[in-house]
């Protein structure tokens, strides 16, 4: 694998997106629904493929959930703290021309961790100055990570259920049948964060069922307030008064996230993922052996 | 309704206890699954009738989820700070020689909760003088009741969806497969609520699937430390270190919540809660208008 030209590929459980960068930059970037979860078994060899001959039979280079013992091949992890150059040196290829990045782990003072495909992005977004080397991190989603860097590594991390959570809860509990109505960072969700700070999540989540009993919450704002409820213990769990957060996030998330950071007292700092991904990749690509 | 028998039903959503009472002792006592989610629809008259008829034709005297909105007939609730009085004077009566006693609300100070069955057993333990009439009384369960019982009052209570919360990680969570095991008061639930004691319930649970992808935790021994993890957090947020809790429960539950009532430096005390609901319900008969 050689040369300026290389398809880069952010590849989870439920999407990939694909970007193919010529000198650092990017010329065509798509995402499609085939997450590792789609590919049949024995079906890497074929999908990835089947990416490099649309993509003019460029090399590539995968990163996140494709590298895990439940997609194409094991990547294994990298122990914090982690720089993009540890990862470079620790690229597997299971194939010719194709590499994947391993994931990055923690494992102290007995508490455990694992991120895979998120470890790009962070260092990423500091390589490309968007973020200093010394900052606190969000990656929120169905498993939120936190990640605190230091001298532009990633010294320590923590994920938290709380996009798992969320739908757990909306899906399968007693509770679900309230969690109806639109979620954003309104005052339902502000209450909800607000109502976090006394860290009893498991007595205010039935506190959902009760105040739709006693007819205390209209319908169609538990949902919110469920959010808001889950998203502050995220966030009070990891946040001290007056930090700042760097938000890799957009869109709803990124609002969410940044209402419960100010609520708990934070500094949120939205940064563009996607361009951090492209950032962290590209510095791979040119550092690999 | 009058006299001096009657059969008494604790009648929730999955199981029913009936017990028939004759001058306050129980003569007969049995359990069967036709709880209230089994009745179909318009089918509570007739179910009442057959359970008269299996008991010589006493009146019956229900309580539990047979009152709900979705049971037989919405009882309501008294406010707390709620006595035996007070249920007695606000029986709901939906047919001959039948009544219902209605639940407990709590609302204020922007927290609300509401119980359906355990009254009779809180306010029966407290006038068998198996509990003092100012004490902490705990029912583990789906969802766990907490109340704290001043001059023989229910003077207020918090419910936690402590058991639902462990049957929904276990079905339907990404950790779900790793909750494997028996479940009881050793090594692993105590180390689970032993970690309860950094209020970050939803970075610890994901962290039980990061302790299994790098072989941190024996296979088999995830699901005692899930049970660890939510009970200490549902003592934690309740208890001081040195107070003492009347525990309403027996077996496994009553073994759960004495190891996490003592991991968190307080004292459990395991009362009969059969024979607090005999004595609650007994009471209730003979006061009532």
């Amino acid at each position: 694998m050689s040369g300026d030209t290389f398809l880069a590929v952010d590849w989870g459980t439920t999407n990939r997106r694909a970007y193919l960068i010529d000198k650092g930059r990017v010329v065509t970037a798509g995402s499609d629904e085939m997450g590792t979860l789609s590919v049949p078994p024995g079906g890497f060899p074929d999908s990835v493929a089947t990416l490099r001959q649309r993509n003019g039979g460029v090399p590539l280079l995968l990163a996140g959930m494709v590298g895990s013992n439940r997609g194409w091949r094991d990547a294994g992890y990298v122990a914090a703290p982690a720089r993009l150059e540890d990862l470079a040196s620790a690229l597997v290829v299971p194939g010719e021309e194709v590499a994947i990045v391993p994931g990055v782990c923690r494992d102290a003072q007995g508490r455990q961790d694992v991120m895979r495909g998120e470890e790009v992005q962070l260092l990423g977004a500091v390589a490309a100055g968007s973020v200093p080397g010394d900052a606190l991190l969000c990656q929120p989603g169905t498993h939120s990570k936190w990640a605190l860097m230091r001298e532009g590594a990633i010294a320590d991390f923590t994920t938290a259920m709380t996009g798992e959570m969320f739908a757990l809860l909306k899906g399968h509990a007693l509770i679900g049948s309230e969690m109806v109505g639109e979620v954003d960072a309104d005052d339902d969700f502000r209450s909800g964060v607000a109502a976090s700070s006394e860290g009893d999540l498991l007595a205010r989540l039935f506190g959902v069922r009760a105040a739709s009993v006693l007819g205390r919450r209209a319908p169609g704002k538990a949902a919110a307030y469920v959010s808001g409820l889950l998203i502050g213990s995220d966030c009070r769990a990891r946040l001290q008064p007056g930090e700042s957060v760097y938000l890799l996030a957009d869109g709803l998330l990124a609002r969410l996230y940044s209402a419960a950071i100010e609520g708990v007292g934070g500094k949120a700092i939205v940064v563009d993922s996607h361009a951090a991904f492209v950032s962290g990749i590209t510095r791979i690509w040119n550092m690999k052996p």
